[in-house]
């Protein structure tokens, strides 16, 4: 009976812990990214951002002067991409996510806004891709717009993933580096912008 | 004795709508702002969007499984403008801010890391303004980058605030309207793509 309440704890931080990994899928590539998007900005190469998390803000407590405490408020679903800014004159915006299946990268990944928004992006001039990291490989692939939509388009009918295989054949693959670690702006150059 | 309670309640309250007042300084401007690009986006003419209030999060619960609240969260500062986006292939960029004042806008509501923000983006090739809407006047007015960047410059030396007149004489008045209700983007037509 003593063990009761410590054992419930320990079960609520289990459950917390996992959420929380869940929460960070996609973190390790998030900083590899933020450090080449700082690189690129301190270089005076692109100016390149990743937005914040939207949240919708409930209540806020003031304990002090000028202190905002923010003490309820809940993950709400972005409208756009993470990831956007200007290269060259070019508007660029993308979606990164990582996997850590070797085989295939599911579109359970994608969301239909993202798709949605990169295709409005195109529509207007822009460039737009997906990022994506086979985590276990360590491979990061720069997805062009168009593979996606297609796989995506035909996902109730057709397969739910996209194959490495076509990863290999048709994406590009970003060299992994130093400064800046993920030179995703070199693919840019190579083959959007000639 | 009786009363302490509820009076000490009453002030704390106080001290929050006047809180709560502040960081809704602007909130008339973006509403309209936000209704403008659901306006442009809906009818295929930009893809212009607010960028989330940047909140630095520090504690999350789950009260249960698959939802998350979080309990303790902190604003951060944001290192870019609020406002970013594409329009017939142009990168977008500006910050939208209200003054109660008539007779000039202080640049104390400018901040530093908006202005480099802004200057990075035209040197990258992108289109950079503030919107600034005299609230009691009813004026909106795009102010363009090299404007505020001359006063902000002098700010040290000579005044710290832009005066209404230079906004009459030098930015563009936008039009107010029912739908779209602040139509910048024609600002951008006649002045800036030719």
């Amino acid at each position: 009976m003593i063990n009761f309440p410590i054992k419930k704890a320990n079960i609520t931080n289990i459950t917390k812990q996992k959420n929380i990994k869940k929460r960070n899928l996609g973190m390790f590539l998030e900083e590899l990214l933020n450090e080449t998007n700082e690189y690129y900005l301190v270089n005076n190469i692109a100016v390149i951002h990743k937005k914040p998390t939207p949240v919708k803000i409930v209540n806020v407590d003031y304990p002090s002067r000028g202190e905002a405490k923010i003490t309820e408020a809940y993950y709400t679903t972005p409208s756009t991409t993470d990831y956007n800014g200007i290269y060259k004159s070019k508007y660029i915006d993308f979606e990164a996510k990582e996997t850590s299946v070797n085989t295939s990268f599911s579109l359970n990944n994608v969301h239909e806004h993202q798709v949605n928004h990169l295709e409005k992006i195109i529509n207007h001039g822009g460039i737009g891709f997906f990022i994506v990291m086979f985590k276990n490989l360590d491979e990061t692939y720069l997805l062009p717009f168009e593979i996606l939509k297609k796989y995506w388009d035909n996902r109730f009918t057709e397969r739910k993933s996209i194959p490495y295989q076509e990863f290999k054949e048709n994406a590009y693959l970003i060299k992994n580096g130093y400064k800046p670690a993920l030179d995703y702006l070199k693919i840019i150059d190579e083959f959007y912008i000639k």
